[in-house]
């Protein structure tokens, strides 16, 4: 990949010498920054902007390892095969004219795959805008002229962007606002070859790059991306495009995208400890805040003190605090006391710290004390500071940067106030290190960011590997690998309890005598159900009989259940189980992450609260109580209306059992536990079907 | 009022020649637009900035009606007593030093008061910042100086603020970002007498405002406020600090403010039809959207078609129109094939309508005219359009402007591209009135509030006034009257009985035979009750057996009950119902809003959704109606699971009803029916309390 971001030359393919195009504004932005040879190709010159033009990239002379072709779509091929011939390694197209532009353009993408595939040559786009490196001035596209005259400044967060024309919009607005620099910012088009994937390896080992965004509208690599996510020290935020239905929609119609069932990917993000944005510059403002900083802990940090000029700003910031999940900090004593020196005597001391009157009294200084103490406040994990940059109060932080930077501890700012002073509030902010917000709210957003990062732990290293690791009883692994469609329930519980998740106790009966006992030796009352192949619909066919209280009746009812099956079919008693909560627990495949299992309430309760999460197959342990800490009704788990609290480690081990027999059974295409009973606490399940490929 | 907003002569008390201090700056204020007498007050000064001074306002000359003070809180009841002598009808008092700061402070505010009410003078503040009028130049504040110079620009939209300081640091930023115009925003601080009732009313009658935003930390008048907001036809969006627990907390020690409970002060506002905002911008630009578009349909709007330069943002959109509750519109026929003309033949015509493609085979002319086209479509409500200023984008939206005008159709604009690129847009947006943002979020909760806006319904009188007009049945009254605390199952039936709330059928049996007798007759199963004065936790207690299937079990209980409750105490027979669904009402009275009614989810769901909502009685039945539809479990009311659909009109009835009680008998500190059951759709009052004052 190195060649795309740090080539020795570049052949520029569709250079011409008229201003209003494209192959010109790529020219003129090399010729503006590029250290290394510029070889114009374009048969209609001799040469432009004083550089010699080749007739083909044949022609090029050494050191050439990068192409940027802009020629129309139909004569793409043709050039890239000639860069293949002439050994180039890599070809950036910006060409646009391919997927996105129906049948004809399909057929020219899928040809460029195949020259990727026969020779190696690595592809980047088409129908995108490349590269724009603002720390090196490496403008590989043509989406903005003269880089620097637009006020562009370099930072430490690099951007990967799937929609062309909105990685221009994008990158031009957040350059031009100044109100964050930029590493480096890829444009990635179709992705015929070159992906999110591809580039995210490369700016992870890149050291201009501290944090990385992405806009994706699909993630078709689904497991590689989450595999290299974790692997990730440097924070990752990602904005999806196509979350709702409609916009998903509107995604396939979009990009040849899949947008995939956003659950399964926001739980594949969670899991991966990326923070998901939902908006442009939200993204690029997480982003900023978590380059700035970084540090994660293990253990919880949420204890935010607010220091404000106004107390009812610091009103609303509170209500922000509490919405984003942190609370305000109970400060020390000693910030206390060095509060008590600068407030006026009537005021009490408290969080938010309104520093107006202490400023009336002791002029402004009085705002640096207080921060001060704050920043080192054992009992204080971050600082947000407000500042009203309206000529009356202290509008150039550089006496703040110390405290910050001494402490460490994660500051945040929201200024407000005299246009003019606000842009020389942020500048020194920014040169503070102290990440400046326009708005309270985003502000609160980034703070939540920054704070709950969790360390990534240790990659444990899952009990199975995708294949075969479980081992199931010789009768059993053999149906999974000949069975086709959905197991019967006492099937599909079996193939369960081999996996070791508790299931119901539970017999098959082949008399009347048979079920009596049976359903004495379980206890009463039991269940009886009458399982006939084919018939998923138990209940709504009378095949399911609750709360048998006695032997007899148990012998009665399995003559009626095999009267019911017409003799086809075989007959199974249950204990019947009455327990505090019902659960669902599952595996589906996704098309873009693969196996994965699914956690959510059931009952009445699942169909109203909808609340569900999904992890990617296999699990950690961590990752499995995480899965169950991503409910939202948790408070259902805790040990709810006096029920025992849910036993998480049990839990936790039928979530893991369920993803390691997804990926060592290729052939299940489903697995449906619905319920798992939480009885005193312990997770049973109750009712389950496996589903095989047909 | 008047004399607050156009006074025809002004006297500055604690005016003074020393630049740096608030006295002097507002009096620069006053002289740069003020057209009336200005009369500096101060005996240290002959003249100050060629204006002849006066040692008090004894001293000034006619004609004068307002002043503005500035001087020491300790100083300032001698002035308001000169002020009132002097027969000065209203005064602004600026200064600080008075609830805000403790014991003495509260005593000096509490003395302006006596004044108040003594001479009747009207007063503005203390420890505010005053009024700045944008249109009219009548800056009568010390927050800014040379309001021109600093980009100022008028505009339609006006302020309430309660918080001095944020009010300036607000207006300042506001205003000098350009991003706005403003017509008069007030500072309203301590409102010791002047409070935020008396600006709305006013504000409500000035021709310069036509949409009003406030930030209000406490809403003591809730009723008056109330009635204003709901008699306007002018949008008003409020912004209320302390809504959470942490931020009612911090409201509590800031200002001397009753944050309320946080569910009633949302559920009056939404009844009244005010806007709810959570942040500052956001209050902002929610305003000057209303202001923009006012308008009200009774029909349901909710239509948007996005126009977009990039697929990715279309996405992105889609989402956020998803997420705030608006749909994607299906295109006209006529649109589809005005856009077929302008698209490429390869690309189908779908909404986002990404225009890109045809820009670039038809030049810029094709996103006017698909915009024009959108503008024309029955089947759309409103535009979002997507500009990306980036210089080979239309940036001039001019043209747009006509096809928004002859339509009257909202449009919304999110604007990202180059800075100055960006600000000329921005401008010309703002020409061609379409309001433009900068986040697409905020776009789309913009066009949330401008399309859900309803029809301010012709005011439906209540079926009562607020005391006395449900006549129950004397004995009945006369309990209301005189008993104290709670009363028992049966008796609170019996009031709800008599106030034509449908309570499940029930007797007092008074002994063996008659419980049996009863029971037969209600038929069984029922449910048995041993009402037993201030046993309130009667299950707890053993006093309530559900189930009762005959006769000679109802005589067994009887006999039992009266034991457990050693004699004293009656028994209760009911009738046993099965529902679908339990529900709560309630009553409340809240210190800043009066009697309530309260609605929500009953039974194990209540505790996990937390599903309630608040009106203010008495309610009119579309009150009543909106009251049910703010239930987030909507899906619970409309036939769950094959479950008859709730009769929304029976149950409105009930609140209605239970409003009724509250304001005619206003002993009643509470009402709580719980459950109130859904019986095949028909709501029934099963248990409930009315609790009197003790």
């Amino acid at each position: 990949m190195e060649m795309f971001f740090d080539p020795k030359g570049i052949a520029l393919v569709g250079a011409t010498g008229s201003p209003i195009k494209s192959g010109y504004r790529v020219l003129k932005n090399l010729i503006n920054g590029f250290k290394g040879g510029i070889y114009p190709v374009n048969p209609n010159y001799e040469e432009i902007e004083g550089l010699a033009c080749y007739s083909s990239v044949l022609a090029v002379p050494d050191p050439v390892d990068l192409a940027i072709v802009l020629v129309p779509a139909l004569r793409v091929p043709q050039v890239i095969r000639e860069c293949a011939e002439r050994k180039i390694p890599g070809v950036m197209i910006e060409s646009a004219g391919f997927a996105e532009t129906g049948e004809e353009g399909k057929a020219l993408q899928e040809e460029l795959r195949q020259i990727n595939l026969e020779t190696g040559i690595r592809l980047w786009g088409p129908n995108c805008m490349g590269l724009v490196d603002a720390v090196h001035d490496h403008v590989f596209s043509f989406v903005v002229q003269n880089i620097r005259d637009q006020g562009f400044v370099g930072g430490d967060v690099s951007l990967i962007v799937q929609s062309g024309f909105l990685s221009a919009g994008f990158l031009v607005d957040m350059m031009s606002h100044g109100t964050m620099g930029i590493s480096k910012a890829c444009s990635i088009g179709n992705k015929v070859d070159v992906d999110e994937c591809d580039l995210l390896e490369y700016l992870l080992d890149d050291s201009d790059t501290a944090a990385i965004g992405l806009y994706l509208e699909s993630i078709p690599d689904g497991r590689r991306f989450m595999d290299l996510c974790r692997s990730s020290t440097k924070p990752i935020v990602v904005l999806k495009g196509g979350k709702s239905t409609v916009g998903a929609e509107a995604a396939m119609s979009h990009t040849a995208s899949l947008a995939g069932n956003r659950a399964v990917v926001s739980g594949a993000l969670a899991q991966a400890r990326v923070v998901e944005a939902d908006d442009f510059n939200q993204m690029m403002d997480i982003c900023r805040a978590l380059a700035r900083f970084p540090e994660v802990s293990e253990e919880s940090r949420r204890r935010v003190a607010i220091l404000t000029p106004s107390g009812g700003a610091g009103i609303v910031s509170s209500d922000f605090v509490d919405q984003v999940g942190l609370e305000l900090a109970d400060l020390s004593q000693t910030t206390r006391d060095t509060l008590r020196t600068v407030y006026p005597e009537w005021m009490p001391v408290s969080n938010p710290i309104d520093i107006w009157p202490a400023i009336e009294l002791n002029g402004a200084e009085a705002y640096v004390t207080a921060f001060e103490a704050l920043c080192a406040d054992p009992n204080v994990d971050a600082v947000f500071l407000h500042l009203f940059a309206v000529g009356f109060v202290r509008d150039n932080i550089s006496p703040l940067g110390d405290a910050v930077r001494s402490s460490g501890k994660p500051v945040f700012c929201w200024i407000m106030g005299m246009r003019e002073l606000v842009n020389k509030a942020w500048k020194s902010a920014r040169e503070q290190g102290i990440p400046a917000f326009r708005e309270q709210y985003r502000a609160a957003e980034c703070m939540a960011a920054v704070l709950k990062r969790k360390k990534v732990v240790e990659l444990e290293v899952p009990e199975v590997s995708l294949q075969g690791a479980i081992a199931l009883p010789e009768r059993l692994g053999q149906l999974l690998g000949d069975e086709r469609g959905t197991l019967d329930e006492h099937l599909s519980k079996q193939v369960l309890a081999a996996g070791e998740i508790p299931v119901v106790e539970e017999k098959i009966v082949s008399s009347e005598d048979e079920a009596g006992e049976v359903a004495s030796n379980l206890g009463f009352p039991v269940v009886m159900k009458g399982l006939s192949p084919g018939k998923i619909h138990k209940t709504e066919l009378g095949l399911v009989r609750l709360g048998i209280g006695a032997a007899e009746e148990a012998a009665e009812e399995f003559e009626r259940l095999k009267r019911t099956m017409d003799g086809n079919g075989v007959v199974l008693v249950q204990k019947q189980i009455r327990g505090e909560l019902e659960l669902i627990v599952g595996l589906v495949r996704d098309p873009q992450f693969g196996p994965c299992v699914m956690f959510g309430l059931g009952g009445v309760m699942a169909e109203v609260l909808k609340d569900s999460a999904f992890a990617v197959a296999p699990l950690t342990r961590s990752d499995a109580l995480d899965l169950i800490n991503r409910l939202k009704a948790q408070e259902l788990l805790d040990g709810f209306r006096g029920a025992p609290a849910v036993d998480r480690e049990a839990l936790s081990r039928i979530l893991v059992r369920i993803g390691e027999l997804g990926c060592a059974y290729p052939r299940i295409r489903e697995i449906d536990i619905n319920p798992l009973i939480l009885s005193e606490g312990k997770p049973v399940a109750v009712d389950a079907s496996v589903i095989l490929d047909s």
